[in-house]
């Protein structure tokens, strides 16, 4: 296991599937009288976040907390902590109070990379999303969703080999993106991407997956559509259609998802924007899994949390982890 | 013993003076070693706030805390969160996350109601005052305030029949006298309010009390005079006369308490308007319950949280809560 | 032991010893497997922060959760809280709520004491910083690294006696310079202040400290030099010479660093303005403290924290805290 969890495309196939097994063990904590498990005590992690996000950073603390660590939430957004100096100086800081962990989320891409890599800091290093580079749990929690779905329950040791999933809208600006991407490529899946030709990143051609304008044809024989966020804050006006416009050519509405395989599945990172990037009647239909994201994202950050801080000897692939099987007194 | 708390109308006499003898044995637990009771251990309490309240925030994170739950912060405020859609989003998000109970202020009247009643989630919802509708925990605290004082300690299984609360000032403007209004009622309590006519809400004849303008001919036969906060930031200039004009009129001085019973309490929800509602010499009062009314706030919160996520089975009035009895180890 | 912790002038000898030597053996819980005492559970400290200050609020939180606290944080600053009578307010609430400790900064000189001494409160007050006035810890964690680096590890019972410090720069606006003159005092240290006029203020003719304009004759003979961070943001321009200007007479350089005796040590309280006070090349040598600083702030802090609220009997000076011994369970 690494030691830091910053790119999605640093996992091997067989560190990600251990990460989903391990989510797997996770998520039966949830169902335990005492919601707990005491892997983490006296371990000090630190939510450092640039940028708000409260959906990403609460999603992290209930994981923290679940396996009982000392949580702080240190919110350097606005204040003299967001300039390049003084993450060194705040790296520094954190690492002499002994913290162990850091999740970081930062509007520059590269800054967890230089946190992980520049000495600054022995803690291990999350990515909670660095500018337009990687998300990397959000495409751990999106693979999980999928073999869940596609595979069955606890489908232990799986990966994602000859699946299907396309992925439709604004690729540019999508951290979201770049870290499914890379991750679905190395489970083995076939991704296309679906998008106008303005809301797609320069250099997009060397990706390993295909590139499609017309998202009808790529409907056909997709086991999982995964929508994106449309960031209309970051742009400028002239990449952009009309709202209907876009609508009409990368929406998902119901005629649309009639075109797809009866077993395939709607995916969304949220909050969604209801009308134009998807309408009410497929984000509210059992085939969009957007709140089973949701759920499987503490079970994923809880799985990375415990291999990189859980023990001196991680648990072996397709294993129950150890801490899991002793109930906390 | 209800799933939700929403509004103290809700309350039957029974769940009220249940939810008053079970704060009169967390009260003990301040007594303790070690002032914690092991009741929430593994549970997840957000403290969703949508207004700023550090007062009322602080006082659910100690209860929350002193039964061992797990709290997550999540300040709505100014965020994109704080409008319609996304509260369906925000509950969604929480309810995946597993979060068991949702203390939640919100300045649209009826919000928490929409929380606990459209499925968006399983988790209990507690109403911590939403617009000028309800602050249920706040009645709670006072009814219990007010048994404490008028009937001794530990007034096991009573409730206030009989007794004469008299509510001055905001009354337009005040979830706390909506509350307190129908909880002592519940409790056999006869409340009268006195308020100038401007600051009287539509439809006021038809809540079970009496109304008067004139404060002192109010105050002979009061057991408990509760003095409202003057909201001046929600109000109209129109509606409101003069500060001396209504500190004359409606305010409490030295004076007009020695008017009232000798055994009778003078109650404020604090912050106090020192000058305007209540003069100082009142204020510091032996007879002023308003440091009181904070501490058993934090009884008061536990009793609920403990009610609500507590057990299986929850305790039958007047009898002792086993975790009560279970020091933790 | 007091009840607070206000000002380094009012620790005798015994106390500041007793402190230093309590924060050596809350050193090595950091070499635990599990991280944490049990000291506190069961207690809830505040911290109370009228001013932003995530470094100095993030230390005493990792303090009081290593030493199982229950952490509830205020963060006062731009809330009504911020004005004189509601301080009163403030502390009568945290007070009611059963409170046990209250971590207060505050821009204000005085407002902890007022907090202490009043009788608002009976917790235990710490003082993390008021105005230009005192930052206790700051100065105890300084005297803690001090003694490390210039008697050893773990010297325990032993003061500063004879040793020579040197404070250089912005005196004026430095509670760190006031409270470690103090301290320093205290512990048998002799102190020399170095500073531009301007930056001296009224009265300092009386502290116990010589004061030199020159910074090279100080040099020479100094155990450690303490480089202070000069509060630009507190300053009229009048006071000020330009950045060059300060940096040639009262910057630390390595020319200027080769200087000082071999065992001499370079402290600063951080964060550092490199290039004006301290060049890189000081602040990244060996010599330079400034990292086990802010480690050891968390062991102090723990100390202060333990000895005020963490017994009947506080551990006598020199022997080992039972706590410490006591491994959690």
């Amino acid at each position: 296991m690494m030691r830091h969890l910053i790119s999605a495309a640093d996992l091997s196939r067989d560190e990600a599937v251990q990460i989903l097994d391990t989510a797997e063990e996770m998520a039966r904590v949830a169902d335990r009288p005492i919601k707990k498990l005491p892997t983490l005590r006296g371990r000090t992690v630190v939510n450092l976040f640039f940028e708000d996000s409260t959906r990403t950073r609460t999603s992290f603390e209930v994981a923290e907390k679940r396996l009982s660590a000392d949580v702080i939430n240190f919110a350097a957004k606005g204040s003299s902590v967001s300039k390049g100096e003084s993450l060194k100086d705040t790296a520094q800081t954190l690492e002499a109070m002994g913290v162990d962990a850091v999740v970081v989320r930062h509007g520059a891409s590269g800054a967890p990379q230089r946190l992980a890599t520049t000495g600054w800091i022995d803690a291990a290093v999350i990515n909670a999303g660095d500018g337009t580079h990687q998300h990397p749990t959000q495409a751990l929690l999106d693979a999980f969703t999928l073999r869940r779905r596609l595979l069955g329950p606890e489908p232990m040791g799986a990966d994602l080999k000859g699946r299907r999933v396309t992925l439709v809208g604004d690729i540019l600006h999508s951290r979201v993106a770049r870290s499914n991407v890379d991750l679905l490529h190395t489970l083995g899946a076939h991704v296309t991407l679906v998008a106008p030709p303005t809301l797609l990143p320069v250099g997009v051609e060397t990706w390993p997956c295909e590139i499609s304008y017309d998202l009808d044809a790529a409907l056909g024989e997709a086991d999982a559509v995964m929508m994106l966020r449309v960031q209309r804050e970051r742009m400028n006006a002239a990449y952009f259609p009309t709202e209907r416009e876009y609508a009409r050519r990368y929406g998902l509405d119901g005629q649309r998802m009639a075109r797809m395989p009866e077993h395939a599945v709607v995916m969304h990172p949220g909050p969604m924007v209801r009308g134009m990037e998807i309408t009410a009647e497929v984000a509210d239909s059992p085939r969009c899994t957007v709140i089973e994201q949701v759920a499987n994202g503490v079970s994923v950050r809880m799985a990375v949390l415990y291999l990189l801080l859980g023990g001196q000897e991680p648990a072996p692939t397709h294993s129950r982890p150890a801490a899991v099987q002793a109930e906390e007194k």
